[in-house]
């Protein structure tokens, strides 16, 4: 029963108005094992209007189980699979990770939900979003977290351990479609998209490797490369120009070394 | 891994500080059907730093089956058990129903969650308060809800169905935990001062030189080149390796011109 048009005196309309800005934003789910926490995100997606449910490398069985539920919703349906977080972000121009902050360094800024939501807030304006949640068990792996620009936390109470995932999807989203006009509306410049980044990332990569900087056989070199770039969060008008001055020294290098 | 008392550039401690107000709260569920919603609704409180958890008429079975889970917290082998209501909310001296508002009358002011939650916090300030989460299925009966002062309702999009209970539980405890002051004051990363972005400046210039993409001679491309950098706002902790980088890309540059 939505209030919306009539009025009840001491009662507002509770619902939360359809949202273009909302539906630019992707929940990912990496290497999700449980088929109730993949089915309790897609409930929670369609409880606060959100569309688009992606899965990275699911168990399959639970994948399978989650989309066969009863009373399972479009969302759910409509998941779409990955066999890569860099496939599945391709076409974000903003990637969130989210974190428990358990056992790991801190490579990338961190920012509590509350403070982090209005950044993707702004974002949705305009670009498509991807908000990461890793494994029950083990959170994002540092692959993945070399896809984020940055991280985002639920400020919980540290000493009674991690959230459920259902639960933090669900936190998470609330805080994103609450209160929609509260978030600031302001004119950000556009940015790169993941596969435009990676595109410097990769010729960055390759300039540095025939100047003996790095090794690129070495995974974690090119991830903190790649963490290097997304920090820069480049412009659109500027992706292309600095795509070109790498082009350019690169040509210079290899020609030098054929000569 | 907690960031109290440690400093982290770029990095703030997203923990919630221990509160006795949050302890003035009792979470009261209304004949609760599903045991996994009983656990997850004790694992949220955890997470957010609630102690009492109050059960009225739960379906037995249920309950017992929660209170033996795996892992079940503290909270939830302190829950209470309470044969109505009225003797469970009885030393509160406000209560809080919630609602999906669903097929029912409204008898009672209707709040969202982010404008009731604020109330909520200031009576615990010095009273307790009983927040009642009704059954999966149907709710708060007409019963419990003439025991509450006012009812509160997470803004989801009516369309879209009800929350799961558990998921419900988490978002309105996170709405009464988080911080209000703590999400004004955001540390952002330390940026570059203008001389350390001038030094990565006339590196790249040097390298675009003997690349033959620039001029340098030319001030219009220099100045470009400076806005461009710029506009990277790069951070303090990033800056020595980017100097890096380049430094090692002109000496292969200029190395093999020599050679």
């Amino acid at each position: 029963m939505c209030l919306r048009g009539r009025s009840v005196p001491g009662i507002e309309c509770a619902c939360l108005p359809a949202s273009p800005e909302l539906d630019r934003l992707r929940v990912v789910l990496v290497r999700t094992r449980n088929p109730l926490n993949i089915g309790a995100a897609a409930r929670a997606m369609s409880n606060f209007g959100f569309a688009h449910l992606w899965v990275v490398n699911p168990y399959e069985v639970a994948f399978r189980e989650a989309r066969s539920a009863v009373g399972g919703s479009a969302v759910l349906a409509d998941a779409e699979e990955f066999n890569s977080v860099a496939e599945a972000v391709a076409d974000c121009s903003l990637v969130v990770g989210t974190t428990a902050l358990r056992h790991r360094e801190l490579r990338h800024p961190l920012r509590r939900l509350e403070q982090g939501a209005p950044l993707v807030r702004r974002q949705l304006k305009s670009h498509r979003v991807a908000l990461l949640f890793g494994s029950e068990k083990v959170g994002l792996s540092n692959e993945a977290l070399s896809h984020c620009h940055w991280l985002m936390r639920i400020p919980t109470r540290e000493e009674h351990g991690s959230m459920n995932l259902g639960q933090a999807v669900a936190v998470c989203l609330y805080e994103l479609a609450r209160d929609a006009s509260a978030a600031r509306a302001s004119k950000e410049p556009v940015r790169v998209t993941a596969t435009e980044a990676d595109r410097i990332t990769d010729l960055l990569v390759e300039a540095l490797a025939l100047s003996s900087y790095l090794r690129p056989q070495v995974a974690s070199t090119r991830e903190k490369v790649r963490r290097m770039v997304r920090r820069l969060n480049l412009r659109t008008e500027d992706a292309e120009t600095w795509l070109g001055m790498l082009r350019q020294i690169l040509w210079k290098i290899r020609r030098q070394a054929q000569s």
